[in-house]
């Protein structure tokens, strides 16, 4: 048998890190990096810093395989994901058979929670459901990038007894707007909104050197955001942001 | 300057803790600890045993007080919880002025995420308008229960690029049942909808020695999580339950 962990990290801050986390990190003997090539250079470097910090003694490998990339052009995209998956469980599979020697324990090292907007839970199912069967595998859950948000800014998520809804830039509607953590985001779904009455907790880079945070009423701060967030995306050939928006005032 | 951290330390399993949550620990001199009576008595001992475990020289103090209770009589759900969160503030302005010197620091434990249907924050912010200033504070994120539940099931909390809600017993409703996490759900709100067919994904004291993970077709496991929750509340005097509803088919 095998064993696969993936290992939730944190938001970008090495600190969020738990203790759980790092004895799954001390079990592993092979570490997996999927490349998704120049833009996210840093990204790999922050894991392998986390490896470096908190792997006591250095016996492991690193094995790092180019991520296939989605195609975009697909019309569906649930369909163009699905089509994305089916080539990653390839990459798994054979990361697996290669990789992995009998008893030995791989580790992904994932930003986040694993749980949450990550493809990797899915994709061993689909490695599963493709014959490869020979592996057992963990979840260790990681501070997400929503917590993060909440933290720095030092608000809660929720409002007195009420419902959260975390979502995708592109999946963002006006009903969400009384209380919505909006992630995956690449074209500033807010600005939609700026004619509403909301109150918005933006943030980038979250936990790292890089982070910027800016809050207040969106009709205020929505260009101040714009500007900064394609200010960086331009400095760092990437961006990683998440933001809570909130109605001011409610019936 | 007085300063106080919101210490998220995880949801029950004491390796939830992150290395930033040690290190704020590890500032602390003293630690308030809220004690709701006998049911709470197994809460107030796990947070006094990370402490213990955590914290390299134990020249802390532990400011044990008693939580007023909320008035479940009072007519509003808002008002209820608007009062408790008023006495509350009284408690902690008593606290910050009484058991905090100039330049000390002090800790909330909080379990889960500090963000996350916790009250910390928002009696903070009770405390200043209330004219209590002279303290700074800080936010520090913790697992929450609903990225153990999902850990443990080995389940992503969304399906592919879908959204997520967080919601509360009372709160459940027929629209909800795509995908959502309830948490604060002292009824078994979830047999109002064994009609539908959902999978279930239900979890009891996670990451404890005392966990209970039941998962299935709603209508398969109903009565076997009703009976299992009932046992255990029994048992152990006191319940924490999470789960997760998730339609089968969708058009």
């Amino acid at each position: 048998m095998k064993t696969l962990l993936l290992i939730g990290i944190g938001a970008g801050n090495p600190e969020h890190i738990t203790v759980q986390a790092i004895n799954a990190l001390n079990r592993a003997s092979v570490f997996f990096v999927l490349d998704k090539g120049q833009a996210t250079e840093d990204l790999v470097r922050l894991r392998l810093e986390i490896c470096a910090r908190y792997i006591c003694e250095p016996r492991y490998r690193v094995v790092q395989v180019s991520d296939p990339q989605r195609d975009s052009a697909t019309p569906s995209y649930t369909q163009g994901v699905e089509d994305w998956h089916e080539q990653r469980a390839d990459v798994f599979t054979r990361l697996i058979a290669e990789e992995l020697a009998d008893g030995e324990c791989g580790a992904f090292l994932l930003w986040g929670e694993p749980g949450l907007y990550d493809s990797t839970l899915r994709i061993l199912d689909r490695v599963r459901a493709n014959g490869c069967t020979h592996f057992d595998y963990e979840v260790i859950p990681g501070i997400s990038s929503v917590q993060a948000l909440a933290a720095r800014h030092r608000i809660p998520l929720n409002e007195i007894g009420q419902p959260i809804r975390i979502t995708t830039g592109r999946r963002l509607v006006a009903e969400d707007l009384d209380n919505v953590v909006v992630m995956l985001d690449a074209h500033c779904a807010f600005e939609a909104f700026v004619g509403e009455d909301v109150d918005i907790y933006w943030g980038a880079y979250i936990g790292t050197v890089d982070e910027i945070l800016i809050a207040g009423k969106l009709a205020d701060v929505c260009e101040q955001i714009k500007t900064a967030r394609e200010e960086a995306r331009q400095r760092k050939g990437w961006i990683m942001d998440t933001y809570l928006l909130r109605r001011v005032w409610k019936p």
